[in-house]
C-alpha cells in the first residue's frame, strides 16, 4: 500500500445496527474524492464494538463496493483471535491485514515480537504493523519494528506514535534490517497515522497515510499528499490548514466527532455505536466553526 | 456476593485451547480451599483472549461445578457485545455479571454512567460494577458510583484502584445515595480487588475480595477474612504476610506468573494463552523464593 | 521522631512577604492542639517559592517558638545546596532534616542512593527521606530504601506513595536491612505522608505522621494517633471521617485551599505566595461544606 | 533572537566547583562554530543544581565573553526569586529571560498566565516563556500562549513540547493573537527546544531553535538552520542524521552525557554536578559509537 487510506468510520443506524447500505455509499463517496486504498475496521471504524461476524462482513463489503486495495484491521487482544480474524478478512477479500498491538494486558517488547512473528508466519495475508499509544497505553519500539522487518510477511506499519523523531528513528532501523533482503522481498511500507504530521512525515520517507481525517477531507488529505511530489514545502502548509481540524476528530471529539462532521459535510457516515454517544452542543459549535474554515 | 471469591484463572494447555476438565478440578481445588464464590471471565482469566463462545464454555462449566454463587466477567469494549455476553452468562448459570469499564476507547464519566444504566435496565442478571485502571486507563470515580449504586439492578462493584483513601470515599458516596433504597432493594456489595489491601478495605466497610491472590492462596486469603471478623488488627497482619507474593503475581509478574505459581502450589492452573508467555528463569526464581516463605 | 508533625505552612502577608510574627502564632495555636513534633519548610510550607535565607530564618523562628522537636525541610535540586541548606537548618535550631528527593531532572535509584549516602556522611545532622510522587514525579522504591536504612545518619522516612502495600514493602526492607543495627543505632522511624491514611499506616507499622491535615486539624489528627494505641479500629473510623477534607487540601485545593481553610478555622495561616493563588469562589463553597462536618 | 542559540551546559570541576575560566574557553569554543546567541542557565546547564549567586556569575561570565546576544535562564519555582533572578540577569548583562514554567507545585493555566504576566510587567528584560513538560510535568497551551503573545514585553518562547501538531497550533494562536499588534512591537520569537525537529519547526515558522546538540555539533546544527533558507529538504535531510545522537544526550543519557560527549570532542564541557553522575560504560560505547558516525 502506499499513498492515502482512510480508516473508514463504519455508519451504524440510530439503533446502533450495521447500516451496509450507507457503507457501501461511503466507499463510493470517498473512492470519488481520491484516496488510494481503504482501510476497514480500523480504530476508527469502532471494530472494538462489533462482533467478528461484523467486521467480517464490513470488511467483505469493502472489498466487494472498492476498486482501490483494502487493508483490513483484524487485531484483537489475543493471537487466536487475530489469527482468526486474519483468515475471515482473507476470505472477505482483503489484500492485506492492519494489526494493532495487543492490548488490555500489557506485554513487553519481546513478547511483542514473538506475536507478531507467529501472526506473520501462520497468515496467508501479508500483515502490517500498528503502534497506536492513545488507544494501547504500548509502543512498538523502533529496535522492535526493525528486527520485525525483515520478516518476509511483515510488510509495513501504521505508525500513530505522534512523535516525528520516532518515526525517523524507527525508519533508519527498518533501512538498516531490511538492506540485504529489499531486492527480493519488496519495501517495508512505513505509513504515518496523524493527519497532523503528514506532509513531514513523507518527507521523512513515509510512502503514505491511514488517516482519520481522510474519513472527512478525502480530497484535502490527498491533496497534501500529491503536492508533496512537486513541492514538499507547499505540501507542508496545506497540512498545515488542517491541524486545528484534525486534533478536533481525532484528540478532542474522537470518532463520534468525526462522524457528526462527516454527516455536515454530505457524508454517508452514520451514528456511532454505544458506548459512543453524539457530540454535545459545545463540541458541535466548535466542529462547526472548523468546517466552515475548511 | 460477600465473602472471598477468585477471579479464576482460565487452564489452557499447551497448545493454547481451553482444557475444560482441567477448569472442573481447578472449581474443585479452590472450592476445597474455602472461598466463598467464583468469578470465571474475570481479568485474570485471560477473558479477553478468548472467543465469546468460549468465554460462555467457561462459565458453563464453572456454575455446572461450583457449589458456591457464581459472578461472570461479561464485559467487552461495546454495548452490545457486553449485553449478549450477559445473556449468555444468564443461560450458562452465573448468579450476577462482573462488568469492567468499556475499553480500547476512551469515554468520560457521564458516558460511563449511561453505559452502566442501560446495562442494567436491559439486563437480567444482576449487575457488579469493575473499575481497574491498571488494565483500562479509566477510572470509575466515586461520585460517579455514588449515582449507580441507586440503580435496582447495580448491585456491587470490584475496586481495583489500589487506593484505601478512594475506597472509602466511594463507600460513602453509595452510603448517601442508597439511604433510602436499601430497605427495599437490599445492600451495594462493594468488594475490594487487590490482595494486597483486603484487611483494610474490610475495615473500611467491604463486603468482600475478588482477589487474584485467591487462586493462587485460597486458604490463606479466607483465613484473612475470617479473622477480620473476631480481631480486624490480626488480619491485618495476616495479610502483611501476603503482600509481597501478591505485587508478584499481580504487578510484577501478572497472570502468567499467578499460573505458574499455582502449578508449583499443585492447583491444576493450565498454561496461559498467546501472547502471554510463560515467566522467565528470573520470574520464577523470584515467585519460588515468595512461595517458599508462605 | 514519632507521633504527629504538621508540616507547617508558612504566613505570608497580603504582599507576600513572610509574617514571621504569625510564624510565631501559628507555632503556639498548633502546639496547643497537641502535635508531637513540628516540621517547617516541608512542601505545604512553600519553602520552593522562598529563598534560602527566608527558609533558615523561617526555621530558627519555629525553632525558637516550639517545645516539641524540629524537622526542617532542607532539600534542593542539587546536593550542594540541600548541603548548605542542613547546615543552615543545624544552626537554626533544628533537631532533624528532612529531604525530599531532588527534583526538576530525573536520576534512577542508584543516583539517588548515592546521593542520600554522600548527603548523611557530610551531614552533622540526623537525615529523614522524603518520597513524594505527587511534586517530584521520582518514587524511592522499597529496595532502596531498605539499603538506605542501615546508614547510621540516615534515621527516618516520610512516605507520600499514597500506597498502603508499598508502605509494608518499605517497613519490611527497613527491617531486613536494619535487624543487626538497631539495638546500637536505633530505630528507623517510618513515617506517613498522607492524612487519608493514618490510622491504616499506623497498624502497619507507621511511627507517625508528617501530616498536611494536622494544620488544619491537629487535634483531630492527634486523636487519631491516640486512639490507636488503645483501639486500632476506633482509629481507622475516626481517620475515615477525615477523608474528604483531607483529599479536599491536598489533590483538589493543595497548599492555598489549605491556607484558606486554616484561616477560616481561626488559624494565623496567612495568605498563599505566588504563583499561587487565593482558592476561588466554587473551590471555597467545598471547603466550607467540609468544614461545617468537622 | 532567532537562529541557533545553545542552553549552554556549566563546567564544573571534578570537584563540582564552577570553574569559569572554563567556561569562558567554551563560550569561544561554541562561538567559533557559528551559533547566534548563547543561553546561559538554561535546563542544560544545571541551573538548578547551582545558588542563585552562582547563577548570576556564570551569566555575567558568559555576557562578558560572548560577542553574541544572551539570553539567560531565569525561572524558579517562584514569583519573587524569578524576579530577582531576572534583575540579577539584567545586571549581569543578558539582553533578555528565559523563564521555565513554575515547576514542583503545580499550576493551572489561568495561574500560569498570570504569572507572566506579572513577571513581564514587572521585569525590565524583555520575557521569553519556555515550556518543557518533560522537567516541569506542565505545558503551556497553545491557547495561554496565544494571550500572552500580546503583551508588548513577552516576546517569545523556547517550546520543548517535542509534538509538531502543537507547535503549528501554538503559532496560529500567536499570529492571531498579535495581528494587530507586530507593526508596533515586533515580532513574537517562537523557538523550538528539540534538536530532533529542528528543519521542521523551521518549515512550521520557527525563527530558530535553543538546542542542546547546539553544545554538542554547533556547526552541524548551524548548517541545518542556513540549509533551510535555501532547501528545506536539504536541511530536513541534513538534521535526520542527527536524530539519533540528539536522542542519546537528551532523552537516553540527558546533561551527564552530553557533557562526556562534549568533552569527547575536545569541547571544554567540564564535569556534571550531584546528584547528576558520570555517564557509566555502556552509556559511553553507545555515545562514543554515535560520535563515530558524525
Amino acid at each position: 500500500m502506499n499513498g492515502i487510506g482512510p480508516p473508514l468510520v463504519t455508519p451504524f443506524d440510530e439503533a446502533g445496527g450495521v447500516d451496509y447500505r450507507r457503507l457501501r455509499e461511503l466507499v463510493d463517496w470517498i473512492e470519488g474524492r481520491g484516496v488510494d486504498f481503504l482501510v476497514p475496521c480500523g480504530s476508527n471504524s469502532e471494530a472494538e464494538l462489533m462482533t467478528a461476524a461484523e467486521r467480517a462482513r464490513v470488511i467483505e463489503t469493502v472489498a466487494e463496493e472498492a476498486s482501490v486495495p483494502v487493508l483490513a484491521g483484524t487485531g484483537n487482544p489475543g493471537l487466536r483471535e487475530t489469527l482468526e480474524a486474519t483468515r475471515a478478512a482473507a476470505d472477505a477479500g482483503a489484500d492485506a491485514a492492519l494489526v494493532v498491538t495487543p492490548f488490555y494486558y500489557d506485554h513487553d517488547q519481546e513478547t511483542l515480537e514473538a506475536y507478531y512473528r507467529e501472526l506473520a508466519s501462520e497468515s496467508s495475508l501479508p500483515i502490517y504493523l500498528y503502534s497506536v499509544p492513545a488507544y494501547t497505553g504500548v509502543r512498538l519500539e523502533p529496535d522492535t519494528v526493525g528486527r520485525l522487518a525483515s520478516h518476509p510477511n511483515l510488510v509495513g506499519m501504521k505508525d500513530s506514535h505522534a512523535s516525528l523523531p520516532e518515526f525517523v528513528r524507527t525508519k533508519r532501523r527498518i533501512a538498516e534490517s531490511t538492506a540485504d533482503v529489499v531486492s527480493s522481498a519488496g519495501e517495508f511500507d512505513l505509513m504515518i497515522g496523524s493527519g497532523s504530521v503528514l506532509a513531514q512525515a513523507l518527507s521523512a520517507g513515509a510512502v503514505g497515510g491511514v488517516l482519520a481525517l481522510a474519513n472527512l477531507a478525502p480530497a484535502a488529505t490527498a491533496e497534501v499528499f500529491e503536492a508533496h511530489q512537486e513541492d514538499p514545502e507547499r505540501a507542508r502548509e496545506l497540512n498545515e490548514d488542517l491541524v486545528e481540524l484534525n486534533t478536533a476528530i481525532t484528540a478532542d471529539y474522537s470518532v463520534p466527532g468525526l462522524k457528526w462532521a462527516m454527516r455536515e459535510r454530505g457524508a454517508p457516515a452514520g451514528y456511532p455505536r454505544a458506548p459512543h454517544r453524539e457530540p454535545d452542543a459545545e463540541a458541535r459549535g466548535q466542529l462547526r466553526a472548523l468546517l466552515d474554515e475548511l
